[in-house]
Protein backbone atom coordinates (compact mmCIF):
# COMPACT_ATOMS: atom_id res chain seq x y z
CA UNK A 1 0.00 0.00 0.00
CA UNK A 2 1.25 3.11 -0.62
CA UNK A 3 0.51 6.01 2.05
CA UNK A 4 -0.44 9.57 1.32
CA UNK A 5 -0.84 11.75 3.78
CA UNK A 6 -2.68 15.18 3.51
CA UNK A 7 -1.56 17.22 6.71
CA UNK A 8 -4.43 19.18 7.77
CA UNK A 9 -2.41 21.42 10.25
CA UNK A 10 0.96 20.86 11.78
CA UNK A 11 -0.42 18.39 14.07
CA UNK A 12 -3.22 16.69 12.26
CA UNK A 13 -3.18 14.90 8.50
CA UNK A 14 -5.41 12.73 6.92
CA UNK A 15 -4.34 8.90 5.50
CA UNK A 16 -5.31 7.46 2.62
CA UNK A 17 -3.82 3.90 1.61
CA UNK A 18 -3.53 3.40 -2.21
CA UNK A 19 -2.98 0.15 -4.66
CA UNK A 20 -2.08 2.29 -7.62
CA UNK A 21 -0.30 6.03 -7.53
CA UNK A 22 -1.10 7.97 -11.07
CA UNK A 23 0.90 11.28 -10.75
CA UNK A 24 1.14 14.11 -12.97
CA UNK A 25 2.90 17.51 -13.33
CA UNK A 26 1.33 20.54 -14.94
CA UNK A 27 2.65 23.92 -15.79
CA UNK A 28 0.30 24.90 -12.39
CA UNK A 29 0.68 22.23 -9.93
CA UNK A 30 0.88 18.62 -9.21
CA UNK A 31 -2.11 16.18 -9.68
CA UNK A 32 -2.55 12.89 -8.75
CA UNK A 33 -4.86 9.89 -9.13
CA UNK A 34 -4.51 7.08 -6.36
CA UNK A 35 -6.74 4.04 -6.51
CA UNK A 36 -7.87 3.28 -3.25
CA UNK A 37 -10.50 0.44 -1.87
CA UNK A 38 -12.48 2.36 0.17
CA UNK A 39 -12.53 5.84 -1.27
CA UNK A 40 -12.49 4.56 -5.08
CA UNK A 41 -10.37 6.87 -7.23
CA UNK A 42 -9.15 9.77 -5.37
CA UNK A 43 -7.62 13.19 -7.12
CA UNK A 44 -4.95 14.98 -5.27
CA UNK A 45 -4.09 18.18 -6.43
CA UNK A 46 -0.88 20.04 -4.80
CA UNK A 47 -1.15 17.20 -2.06
CA UNK A 48 -4.98 18.39 -1.05
CA UNK A 49 -7.88 15.68 -1.72
CA UNK A 50 -10.11 17.34 -3.98
CA UNK A 51 -12.53 14.46 -4.79
CA UNK A 52 -13.24 10.51 -4.07
CA UNK A 53 -15.53 8.40 -5.71
CA UNK A 54 -16.58 8.20 -1.99
CA UNK A 55 -17.58 11.18 -0.90
CA UNK A 56 -17.69 13.78 -4.33
CA UNK A 57 -21.56 13.27 -4.57
CA UNK A 58 -22.27 15.88 -1.32
CA UNK A 59 -19.75 18.04 -2.27
CA UNK A 60 -20.91 18.95 -5.66
CA UNK A 61 -24.53 18.49 -4.98
CA UNK A 62 -24.88 21.10 -2.35
CA UNK A 63 -22.48 23.58 -4.53
CA UNK A 64 -24.66 22.92 -7.45
CA UNK A 65 -28.35 22.60 -7.15
CA UNK A 66 -28.46 24.97 -4.12
CA UNK A 67 -27.83 28.35 -5.96
CA UNK A 68 -29.97 26.93 -8.62
CA UNK A 69 -32.61 26.03 -6.64
CA UNK A 70 -32.31 29.02 -5.42
CA UNK A 71 -32.71 31.13 -8.72
CA UNK A 72 -36.27 31.79 -10.51
CA UNK A 73 -34.71 31.13 -14.18
CA UNK A 74 -31.02 29.92 -14.00
CA UNK A 75 -30.32 29.57 -17.62
CA UNK A 76 -26.62 30.48 -17.73
CA UNK A 77 -24.23 29.61 -15.29
CA UNK A 78 -20.47 30.35 -15.07
CA UNK A 79 -18.23 27.61 -12.79
CA UNK A 80 -15.19 28.59 -11.77
CA UNK A 81 -12.39 25.79 -11.08
CA UNK A 82 -14.13 22.96 -11.10
CA UNK A 83 -11.78 20.71 -13.67
CA UNK A 84 -12.87 17.46 -12.07
CA UNK A 85 -16.68 18.25 -14.02
CA UNK A 86 -18.38 17.45 -10.80
CA UNK A 87 -20.08 20.24 -10.04
CA UNK A 88 -21.56 20.67 -14.12
CA UNK A 89 -22.18 17.31 -13.60
CA UNK A 90 -25.05 18.40 -11.06
CA UNK A 91 -25.72 22.19 -13.33
CA UNK A 92 -26.61 19.65 -16.44
CA UNK A 93 -29.51 17.77 -14.62
CA UNK A 94 -31.68 20.62 -14.68
CA UNK A 95 -33.44 21.55 -18.31
CA UNK A 96 -33.59 25.23 -16.93
CA UNK A 97 -29.40 25.60 -17.08
CA UNK A 98 -28.98 25.95 -20.83
CA UNK A 99 -25.66 27.15 -20.88
CA UNK A 100 -22.09 26.66 -18.80
CA UNK A 101 -18.87 28.35 -18.97
CA UNK A 102 -16.63 25.83 -16.96
CA UNK A 103 -13.18 28.02 -16.31
CA UNK A 104 -10.80 25.88 -15.59
CA UNK A 105 -7.13 27.68 -15.34
CA UNK A 106 -5.41 23.90 -15.70
CA UNK A 107 -6.05 21.98 -18.89
CA UNK A 108 -3.97 19.31 -17.55
CA UNK A 109 -6.86 18.74 -14.85
CA UNK A 110 -9.12 17.77 -17.44
CA UNK A 111 -6.93 15.67 -18.87
CA UNK A 112 -6.24 13.81 -16.15
CA UNK A 113 -10.06 13.37 -15.44
CA UNK A 114 -10.83 12.62 -18.39
CA UNK A 115 -8.51 9.63 -18.35
CA UNK A 116 -9.27 7.94 -15.12
CA UNK A 117 -12.86 9.30 -14.77
CA UNK A 118 -14.19 8.46 -18.30
CA UNK A 119 -17.86 8.88 -17.22
CA UNK A 120 -17.03 12.58 -16.83
CA UNK A 121 -16.09 12.96 -20.54
CA UNK A 122 -19.85 13.20 -21.55
CA UNK A 123 -20.04 16.06 -19.15
CA UNK A 124 -16.99 18.30 -20.95
CA UNK A 125 -18.63 17.41 -24.14
CA UNK A 126 -22.05 18.02 -23.67
CA UNK A 127 -23.19 21.25 -26.10
CA UNK A 128 -24.34 23.20 -23.33
CA UNK A 129 -20.75 23.55 -21.63
CA UNK A 130 -18.33 25.71 -22.97
CA UNK A 131 -14.44 25.23 -20.98
CA UNK A 132 -12.26 27.66 -21.32
CA UNK A 133 -8.87 26.95 -19.92
CA UNK A 134 -8.02 30.59 -18.59
CA UNK A 135 -6.91 32.43 -14.92
CA UNK A 136 -10.37 32.61 -13.29
CA UNK A 137 -9.48 36.14 -11.84
CA UNK A 138 -8.06 37.38 -14.82
CA UNK A 139 -11.80 35.89 -16.90
CA UNK A 140 -13.54 37.47 -14.50
CA UNK A 141 -12.44 40.70 -15.16
CA UNK A 142 -12.31 40.74 -18.82
CA UNK A 143 -15.81 38.64 -19.40
CA UNK A 144 -18.75 41.37 -20.92
CA UNK A 145 -21.33 38.52 -20.97
CA UNK A 146 -23.26 38.12 -17.49
CA UNK A 147 -24.59 35.12 -15.80
CA UNK A 148 -27.32 33.67 -13.42
CA UNK A 149 -25.25 32.02 -11.44
CA UNK A 150 -21.74 31.86 -11.00
CA UNK A 151 -20.00 28.97 -8.73
CA UNK A 152 -16.89 28.94 -7.68
CA UNK A 153 -15.32 25.28 -7.16
CA UNK A 154 -12.06 26.06 -6.84
CA UNK A 155 -9.21 24.59 -4.78
CA UNK A 156 -8.46 26.10 -1.35
CA UNK A 157 -7.22 29.99 -1.34
CA UNK A 158 -3.60 29.08 -1.36
CA UNK A 159 -1.28 29.44 -4.99
CA UNK A 160 -3.76 29.78 -7.52
CA UNK A 161 -7.01 29.92 -5.97
CA UNK A 162 -5.91 33.03 -3.58
CA UNK A 163 -7.28 35.09 -6.43
CA UNK A 164 -10.55 34.22 -5.89
CA UNK A 165 -11.24 35.31 -2.49
CA UNK A 166 -10.61 39.13 -2.77
CA UNK A 167 -12.50 42.18 -2.67
CA UNK A 168 -11.06 42.93 -6.94
CA UNK A 169 -12.92 39.36 -7.76
CA UNK A 170 -15.89 39.73 -5.48
CA UNK A 171 -16.36 43.14 -7.54
CA UNK A 172 -15.97 41.66 -10.64
CA UNK A 173 -18.02 38.54 -9.85
CA UNK A 174 -20.54 40.87 -8.88
CA UNK A 175 -20.77 42.98 -12.03
CA UNK A 176 -20.59 39.65 -13.99
CA UNK A 177 -24.01 38.71 -12.31
CA UNK A 178 -27.25 39.27 -14.37
CA UNK A 179 -30.10 41.01 -12.36
CA UNK A 180 -31.04 38.40 -9.54
CA UNK A 181 -28.16 36.69 -10.03
CA UNK A 182 -26.29 34.16 -7.05
CA UNK A 183 -23.04 34.11 -6.59
CA UNK A 184 -21.84 30.41 -4.70
CA UNK A 185 -18.08 29.93 -3.24
CA UNK A 186 -16.74 26.89 -1.17
CA UNK A 187 -15.12 28.72 1.29
CA UNK A 188 -13.36 26.34 3.87
CA UNK A 189 -13.54 24.19 6.99
CA UNK A 190 -15.75 26.19 9.96
CA UNK A 191 -13.63 23.62 12.08
CA UNK A 192 -10.37 24.78 10.73
CA UNK A 193 -10.07 27.87 9.37
CA UNK A 194 -12.64 30.48 10.98
CA UNK A 195 -10.48 33.36 10.93
CA UNK A 196 -10.62 32.90 6.86
CA UNK A 197 -14.58 32.42 6.90
CA UNK A 198 -14.70 35.35 9.19
CA UNK A 199 -12.67 37.55 6.75
CA UNK A 200 -13.87 36.55 3.38
CA UNK A 201 -17.12 37.34 4.54
CA UNK A 202 -16.65 41.04 5.55
CA UNK A 203 -15.26 40.98 2.27
CA UNK A 204 -18.54 39.92 0.31
CA UNK A 205 -20.64 41.84 2.60
CA UNK A 206 -19.17 44.82 1.17
CA UNK A 207 -19.88 43.17 -2.65
CA UNK A 208 -23.33 42.01 -1.89
CA UNK A 209 -26.22 43.47 -0.34
CA UNK A 210 -27.27 39.46 1.20
CA UNK A 211 -24.78 37.05 2.02
CA UNK A 212 -24.97 33.76 3.83
CA UNK A 213 -23.09 31.04 4.25
CA UNK A 214 -24.28 26.76 4.18
CA UNK A 215 -22.87 23.87 5.32
CA UNK A 216 -22.62 20.23 4.47
CA UNK A 217 -20.80 17.05 5.55
CA UNK A 218 -17.06 16.79 3.96
CA UNK A 219 -16.04 13.27 5.31
CA UNK A 220 -12.48 14.12 2.99
CA UNK A 221 -11.63 17.50 3.67
CA UNK A 222 -10.36 19.06 6.37
CA UNK A 223 -12.59 18.51 9.45
CA UNK A 224 -14.96 16.60 7.83
CA UNK A 225 -17.47 19.86 7.18
CA UNK A 226 -17.77 21.97 4.69
CA UNK A 227 -18.84 26.09 4.83
CA UNK A 228 -20.55 27.88 1.47
CA UNK A 229 -21.08 31.21 1.02
CA UNK A 230 -23.51 32.45 -0.92
CA UNK A 231 -24.47 36.00 -1.61
CA UNK A 232 -27.27 37.45 -3.83
CA UNK A 233 -26.83 40.52 -6.25
CA UNK A 234 -30.13 42.55 -5.92
CA UNK A 235 -32.70 40.73 -3.73
CA UNK A 236 -33.03 38.91 -0.88
CA UNK A 237 -33.25 34.52 -0.41
CA UNK A 238 -36.84 33.58 -0.10
CA UNK A 239 -38.22 33.37 3.10
CA UNK A 240 -36.52 30.04 4.67
CA UNK A 241 -34.32 29.83 1.65
CA UNK A 242 -37.27 27.65 0.34
CA UNK A 243 -36.38 25.95 -3.13
CA UNK A 244 -38.20 27.48 -6.18
CA UNK A 245 -40.22 25.38 -8.14
CA UNK A 246 -38.21 24.03 -10.91
CA UNK A 247 -38.36 20.94 -13.35
CA UNK A 248 -37.88 18.05 -9.92
CA UNK A 249 -36.79 15.45 -12.33
CA UNK A 250 -33.11 15.78 -10.97
CA UNK A 251 -34.30 14.88 -7.59
CA UNK A 252 -34.48 11.20 -8.72
CA UNK A 253 -30.44 11.43 -8.84
CA UNK A 254 -29.04 13.29 -6.21
CA UNK A 255 -27.84 10.94 -3.29
CA UNK A 256 -27.32 13.49 -0.53
CA UNK A 257 -29.75 16.82 -2.00
CA UNK A 258 -33.12 16.91 -1.33
CA UNK A 259 -35.41 20.20 -0.33
CA UNK A 260 -35.20 19.35 3.50
CA UNK A 261 -31.58 19.32 3.08
CA UNK A 262 -31.87 22.56 1.45
CA UNK A 263 -33.51 24.09 3.84
CA UNK A 264 -31.19 22.49 6.84
CA UNK A 265 -28.26 23.77 4.81
CA UNK A 266 -28.68 26.94 6.28
CA UNK A 267 -29.29 26.53 9.83
CA UNK A 268 -26.30 28.22 11.76
CA UNK A 269 -25.02 26.97 14.65
CA UNK A 270 -24.54 29.11 17.57
CA UNK A 271 -20.67 29.27 17.65
CA UNK A 272 -20.35 30.13 14.06
CA UNK A 273 -23.52 32.57 14.21
CA UNK A 274 -21.58 34.30 16.99
CA UNK A 275 -18.25 34.31 15.15
CA UNK A 276 -19.84 35.60 11.72
CA UNK A 277 -21.71 37.97 13.48
CA UNK A 278 -24.79 37.07 12.28
CA UNK A 279 -27.88 39.26 12.32
CA UNK A 280 -30.23 36.50 11.56
CA UNK B 1 5.66 15.32 18.76
CA UNK B 2 4.08 11.71 19.54
CA UNK B 3 1.94 10.40 16.30
CA UNK B 4 -1.44 8.73 17.20
CA UNK B 5 -3.06 7.03 14.20
CA UNK B 6 -6.41 5.84 14.19
CA UNK B 7 -7.34 3.62 11.48
CA UNK B 8 -10.47 4.71 10.36
CA UNK B 9 -10.54 1.31 7.60
CA UNK B 10 -7.85 -0.64 6.66
CA UNK B 11 -6.61 2.08 4.41
CA UNK B 12 -7.70 5.19 6.28
CA UNK B 13 -6.75 7.05 9.22
CA UNK B 14 -6.67 10.08 11.60
CA UNK B 15 -3.49 11.39 12.41
CA UNK B 16 -2.69 13.98 15.29
CA UNK B 17 0.37 14.56 17.11
CA UNK B 18 0.91 15.00 21.01
CA UNK B 19 2.93 16.92 22.85
CA UNK B 20 2.40 14.70 25.43
CA UNK B 21 0.52 11.11 25.63
CA UNK B 22 -0.35 9.92 29.60
CA UNK B 23 -1.97 6.11 29.14
CA UNK B 24 -3.61 4.53 31.52
CA UNK B 25 -4.95 0.53 31.65
CA UNK B 26 -7.85 -0.49 33.55
CA UNK B 27 -9.65 -3.53 34.00
CA UNK B 28 -11.64 -3.23 30.97
CA UNK B 29 -9.30 -0.82 28.55
CA UNK B 30 -6.44 1.20 27.34
CA UNK B 31 -7.36 4.78 28.25
CA UNK B 32 -5.06 7.42 26.56
CA UNK B 33 -4.91 11.34 26.98
CA UNK B 34 -3.50 13.11 24.72
CA UNK B 35 -2.02 16.85 24.92
CA UNK B 36 -2.61 18.61 21.18
CA UNK B 37 -2.33 21.94 19.89
CA UNK B 38 -4.83 21.61 17.37
CA UNK B 39 -7.43 19.52 19.13
CA UNK B 40 -6.31 20.52 23.06
CA UNK B 41 -6.65 17.57 25.02
CA UNK B 42 -7.92 14.14 23.50
CA UNK B 43 -9.56 11.54 25.14
CA UNK B 44 -8.47 7.93 23.58
CA UNK B 45 -10.05 4.42 24.45
CA UNK B 46 -8.78 1.31 22.61
CA UNK B 47 -7.30 3.24 19.72
CA UNK B 48 -10.69 4.92 19.07
CA UNK B 49 -10.84 8.87 19.71
CA UNK B 50 -13.47 9.41 22.41
CA UNK B 51 -13.30 13.77 23.17
CA UNK B 52 -11.04 16.43 21.86
CA UNK B 53 -11.29 19.82 23.20
CA UNK B 54 -11.97 21.34 20.55
CA UNK B 55 -15.27 19.52 18.91
CA UNK B 56 -16.80 17.23 21.54
CA UNK B 57 -19.40 20.45 21.94
CA UNK B 58 -21.19 19.09 19.07
CA UNK B 59 -21.56 15.64 19.61
CA UNK B 60 -22.04 16.20 23.17
CA UNK B 61 -24.61 19.17 22.41
CA UNK B 62 -26.85 16.57 20.25
CA UNK B 63 -26.85 13.63 22.31
CA UNK B 64 -28.43 15.60 25.18
CA UNK B 65 -30.29 18.53 23.85
CA UNK B 66 -32.20 16.82 21.04
CA UNK B 67 -33.93 14.37 23.15
CA UNK B 68 -34.60 16.74 26.46
CA UNK B 69 -36.21 19.28 23.36
CA UNK B 70 -38.57 16.19 21.98
CA UNK B 71 -39.85 15.17 25.71
CA UNK B 72 -42.25 17.18 27.56
CA UNK B 73 -40.95 16.41 30.54
CA UNK B 74 -37.55 15.30 31.17
CA UNK B 75 -37.41 14.12 34.69
CA UNK B 76 -35.24 11.40 35.19
CA UNK B 77 -32.45 10.44 32.85
CA UNK B 78 -30.22 7.76 32.67
CA UNK B 79 -27.01 7.73 30.49
CA UNK B 80 -25.23 4.77 29.69
CA UNK B 81 -21.46 5.16 28.69
CA UNK B 82 -20.44 8.61 29.09
CA UNK B 83 -17.68 8.36 31.21
CA UNK B 84 -16.45 11.88 30.09
CA UNK B 85 -18.75 13.72 31.57
CA UNK B 86 -20.04 15.72 28.81
CA UNK B 87 -23.46 14.83 27.66
CA UNK B 88 -24.09 14.78 31.80
CA UNK B 89 -22.77 18.79 31.84
CA UNK B 90 -25.62 19.25 29.09
CA UNK B 91 -28.28 17.63 30.72
CA UNK B 92 -27.62 19.59 33.90
CA UNK B 93 -28.18 22.94 31.66
CA UNK B 94 -31.30 22.40 32.18
CA UNK B 95 -33.56 22.41 35.05
CA UNK B 96 -36.42 20.20 33.89
CA UNK B 97 -33.66 17.41 34.43
CA UNK B 98 -34.03 16.46 37.57
CA UNK B 99 -32.48 13.05 38.44
CA UNK B 100 -29.31 11.62 36.27
CA UNK B 101 -27.86 8.49 36.79
CA UNK B 102 -24.76 7.72 34.70
CA UNK B 103 -23.77 4.16 34.32
CA UNK B 104 -20.26 3.99 33.41
CA UNK B 105 -18.89 0.21 33.32
CA UNK B 106 -14.89 1.32 33.70
CA UNK B 107 -14.29 3.61 36.90
CA UNK B 108 -11.27 4.56 35.40
CA UNK B 109 -12.44 6.60 32.70
CA UNK B 110 -14.11 8.64 35.32
CA UNK B 111 -11.22 8.95 36.97
CA UNK B 112 -8.35 9.89 34.37
CA UNK B 113 -11.41 12.45 32.97
CA UNK B 114 -10.92 14.12 36.56
CA UNK B 115 -7.18 14.39 36.53
CA UNK B 116 -7.23 15.71 33.30
CA UNK B 117 -10.00 17.30 33.10
CA UNK B 118 -10.51 19.23 36.22
CA UNK B 119 -13.49 21.37 34.99
CA UNK B 120 -15.97 18.09 34.83
CA UNK B 121 -15.21 17.45 38.51
CA UNK B 122 -18.34 19.13 39.43
CA UNK B 123 -20.16 17.45 37.06
CA UNK B 124 -19.61 14.00 38.65
CA UNK B 125 -19.72 15.71 42.33
CA UNK B 126 -23.76 17.40 40.80
CA UNK B 127 -26.30 16.36 43.59
CA UNK B 128 -28.67 15.09 41.02
CA UNK B 129 -26.16 12.73 39.43
CA UNK B 130 -25.74 9.32 40.38
CA UNK B 131 -22.51 7.55 38.99
CA UNK B 132 -22.47 3.83 38.68
CA UNK B 133 -19.59 1.44 37.72
CA UNK B 134 -21.79 -1.62 36.25
CA UNK B 135 -21.85 -2.78 32.74
CA UNK B 136 -24.78 -0.76 30.77
CA UNK B 137 -26.17 -3.83 29.80
CA UNK B 138 -26.81 -6.19 32.90
CA UNK B 139 -27.79 -2.62 34.70
CA UNK B 140 -30.23 -2.21 32.26
CA UNK B 141 -31.60 -5.99 32.53
CA UNK B 142 -31.88 -5.09 36.28
CA UNK B 143 -32.60 -2.03 36.60
CA UNK B 144 -36.80 -1.37 38.27
CA UNK B 145 -36.68 2.15 38.40
CA UNK B 146 -38.06 4.12 34.61
CA UNK B 147 -36.43 6.74 33.28
CA UNK B 148 -38.03 9.80 31.00
CA UNK B 149 -34.65 9.70 28.59
CA UNK B 150 -32.67 6.60 28.32
CA UNK B 151 -29.11 8.13 26.29
CA UNK B 152 -26.61 5.44 24.92
CA UNK B 153 -23.18 7.35 24.89
CA UNK B 154 -21.24 4.39 24.45
CA UNK B 155 -17.74 3.66 22.40
CA UNK B 156 -18.38 2.03 19.36
CA UNK B 157 -20.29 -1.40 19.52
CA UNK B 158 -16.78 -3.76 19.66
CA UNK B 159 -15.65 -5.17 22.32
CA UNK B 160 -17.76 -4.34 26.11
CA UNK B 161 -20.17 -1.75 24.19
CA UNK B 162 -21.92 -4.66 21.60
CA UNK B 163 -24.13 -5.30 24.34
CA UNK B 164 -25.53 -1.60 23.99
CA UNK B 165 -26.40 -2.93 20.94
CA UNK B 166 -28.63 -5.65 20.15
CA UNK B 167 -32.26 -6.68 20.28
CA UNK B 168 -31.81 -7.76 24.01
CA UNK B 169 -30.76 -4.26 25.02
CA UNK B 170 -33.30 -2.57 23.37
CA UNK B 171 -35.92 -4.49 24.86
CA UNK B 172 -34.64 -3.77 28.18
CA UNK B 173 -34.62 0.12 27.19
CA UNK B 174 -38.07 -0.17 26.38
CA UNK B 175 -39.10 -1.44 29.63
CA UNK B 176 -37.40 0.69 31.44
CA UNK B 177 -38.50 3.93 29.71
CA UNK B 178 -41.67 5.58 31.31
CA UNK B 179 -44.68 6.65 29.06
CA UNK B 180 -43.48 9.04 26.45
CA UNK B 181 -40.15 7.88 27.34
CA UNK B 182 -37.28 8.72 24.90
CA UNK B 183 -34.29 6.62 23.96
CA UNK B 184 -30.96 7.83 21.71
CA UNK B 185 -27.78 6.30 20.98
CA UNK B 186 -25.13 7.18 19.12
CA UNK B 187 -24.96 4.96 15.55
CA UNK B 188 -22.23 5.60 13.92
CA UNK B 189 -20.52 7.01 10.42
CA UNK B 190 -22.90 7.42 7.71
CA UNK B 191 -20.23 6.96 5.22
CA UNK B 192 -18.53 4.38 7.04
CA UNK B 193 -21.08 2.03 8.67
CA UNK B 194 -24.14 2.23 6.70
CA UNK B 195 -24.34 -2.02 7.06
CA UNK B 196 -24.37 -1.26 10.65
CA UNK B 197 -26.65 1.56 10.76
CA UNK B 198 -28.96 -0.45 8.40
CA UNK B 199 -28.90 -3.76 10.69
CA UNK B 200 -29.42 -1.81 14.28
CA UNK B 201 -32.18 0.27 12.74
CA UNK B 202 -34.08 -2.97 11.95
CA UNK B 203 -33.33 -4.11 15.36
CA UNK B 204 -34.78 -0.93 17.36
CA UNK B 205 -37.72 -0.75 14.68
CA UNK B 206 -39.14 -4.22 16.35
CA UNK B 207 -38.47 -2.71 19.94
CA UNK B 208 -40.26 0.85 19.46
CA UNK B 209 -42.85 2.15 17.43
CA UNK B 210 -41.36 4.96 16.42
CA UNK B 211 -37.49 5.32 15.21
CA UNK B 212 -35.92 7.84 13.68
CA UNK B 213 -32.27 9.13 12.86
CA UNK B 214 -30.51 12.43 13.17
CA UNK B 215 -26.72 13.80 12.09
CA UNK B 216 -24.05 16.04 13.60
CA UNK B 217 -20.67 17.10 11.88
CA UNK B 218 -18.18 14.90 14.14
CA UNK B 219 -14.65 16.26 12.64
CA UNK B 220 -12.16 13.85 14.91
CA UNK B 221 -14.92 10.67 14.63
CA UNK B 222 -14.25 8.10 11.27
CA UNK B 223 -16.01 9.83 8.23
CA UNK B 224 -16.56 13.45 9.72
CA UNK B 225 -19.86 13.23 10.36
CA UNK B 226 -21.81 11.34 12.65
CA UNK B 227 -25.52 9.43 12.89
CA UNK B 228 -28.18 9.44 15.85
CA UNK B 229 -30.85 7.14 16.30
CA UNK B 230 -33.76 8.21 18.73
CA UNK B 231 -36.97 6.17 19.58
CA UNK B 232 -40.16 6.71 21.06
CA UNK B 233 -41.91 4.60 23.45
CA UNK B 234 -45.58 5.24 22.33
CA UNK B 235 -46.13 8.47 21.14
CA UNK B 236 -45.02 10.03 17.58
CA UNK B 237 -42.33 12.75 17.40
CA UNK B 238 -44.28 16.60 17.56
CA UNK B 239 -44.66 17.50 13.98
CA UNK B 240 -41.34 18.64 12.07
CA UNK B 241 -39.10 17.37 15.04
CA UNK B 242 -40.30 20.63 16.88
CA UNK B 243 -38.87 21.85 20.29
CA UNK B 244 -40.94 21.85 23.49
CA UNK B 245 -41.92 24.97 25.20
CA UNK B 246 -38.71 24.66 27.91
CA UNK B 247 -36.55 27.04 30.05
CA UNK B 248 -34.41 27.85 26.86
CA UNK B 249 -31.74 29.22 29.23
CA UNK B 250 -29.28 27.22 28.46
CA UNK B 251 -28.96 27.92 24.80
CA UNK B 252 -27.43 30.79 25.97
CA UNK B 253 -24.37 27.96 26.72
CA UNK B 254 -24.37 25.84 23.91
CA UNK B 255 -21.60 26.64 20.96
CA UNK B 256 -23.52 24.30 18.12
CA UNK B 257 -27.27 23.74 19.45
CA UNK B 258 -30.17 25.78 18.49
CA UNK B 259 -33.97 25.42 18.01
CA UNK B 260 -32.75 25.65 14.09
CA UNK B 261 -30.24 22.71 14.40
CA UNK B 262 -32.19 20.70 15.99
CA UNK B 263 -35.05 20.37 13.26
CA UNK B 264 -32.25 20.25 10.17
CA UNK B 265 -30.25 17.57 12.28
CA UNK B 266 -33.33 15.34 11.19
CA UNK B 267 -33.21 15.88 7.48
CA UNK B 268 -32.00 12.75 5.76
CA UNK B 269 -30.17 12.79 2.75
CA UNK B 270 -31.43 10.73 -0.28
CA UNK B 271 -28.91 8.08 0.02
CA UNK B 272 -29.47 7.45 4.01
CA UNK B 273 -33.59 8.10 3.23
CA UNK B 274 -32.88 4.67 0.51
CA UNK B 275 -30.53 3.05 2.68
CA UNK B 276 -32.25 2.94 5.35
CA UNK B 277 -36.07 2.61 4.03
CA UNK B 278 -37.39 5.76 5.42
CA UNK B 279 -41.28 5.83 5.17
CA UNK B 280 -41.37 9.69 5.67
Amino acid sequence: MYWFIERHREDTGFLIGARMVHTYQSAFQTIAVLETETWGRVLVIDGLVQMTDRDEFIYHEMIAHVPVMLHPDPHRVLVVGGGDGGTVRELLRHPEVRDIVLCEIDPKVVEVVRTHWPEMRSVFEDHRVTVVHTDGSQYMQRVTEQFDLVIVDSSDPVSYSRSLFNSHFLQAVYRALRPGGIYVTQCMSPIHHLEFIRGFLQQARRAFPVVRTYTAPAPTYPGGWWNFVIACKDRPFPEGFAPMAHDAHFLEFTRYYNLEIHRQAFAVPNFLAKELAYAS
